[in-house]
């Protein structure tokens, strides 16, 4: 974690207990729940990935630091590394995580929040996860 | 430039002429003009600012490299560090930029673009920079 931390622009901020990702996850708020457009700073530890979700308005993704991935049901997960982006449409069941040997962060952006909060789904399969590379 | 580009997680993009920087700015699309949220990289040269302006909806910045500068009219100006954020309330004339002596970038995301675009103002004088530290 303390490798983590240094790494980082944004703050790791606090262990966040979410039933919808299969391990640890941190949060830091950047913009603060309750502004026109808040803005999290997510931190995955290796393994780390959250359920299968949706989000009304959509979200993008802007990653800081690790390997991880992201994946839209039906599609081949895309590998994600410090800089790439990602634009979630809305609607679209997706999840991202860390890779097995990889801490991982992104910032997250909710895109038009008022329409709504995530709708979160079923876990990630081991059968889908355990193959990526 | 070297120096900066490598330093930088997200690209610098290209040379963005505009009547409303002093001097020289660079932009890439993180996420591209049309989607629902666009998001852009901007990185300022040394000394380069932009003029007061206004946002209709707001805008959220996220410091990503170097240092520089947010002010608001009537305001003191505040320094500007990696990892530090800025939450521009709509309407609010403000402006930001680098250093005299460090280049400056920032992650720039338009709040309810749907609202209009910026409203352009007078540059910042140099009396004002002049005397920042």
């Amino acid at each position: 974690m303390n490798d983590q931390e240094k790494s980082a622009i944004f703050p790791v901020g606090e262990k966040f207990e979410s039933e919808w990702f299969n391990k640890t996850v941190w949060l830091h708020p950047l913009i603060p729940a309750g502004a026109a457009l808040p803005v999290y700073n997510v931190t995955f530890e290796p393994g780390c990935r959250n359920n299968w979700h949706k989000h009304q308005g959509g979200q993008v993704l802007l990653v800081t630091t690790g390997r991880g991935y992201y994946q839209e049901w039906g599609k081949p997960a895309r590998e994600l590394r410090p800089g790439d982006t990602v634009d979630i449409p809305a609607d679209v069941k997706h999840w991202h995580g860390a890779a097995r040997d990889s801490w991982f962060s992104h910032v997250a952006i909710e895109v038009a929040p008022e329409k709504g909060p995530a709708i979160w789904l079923e876990p990630v399969g081991d059968e889908d996860y355990d193959g990526l590379r």
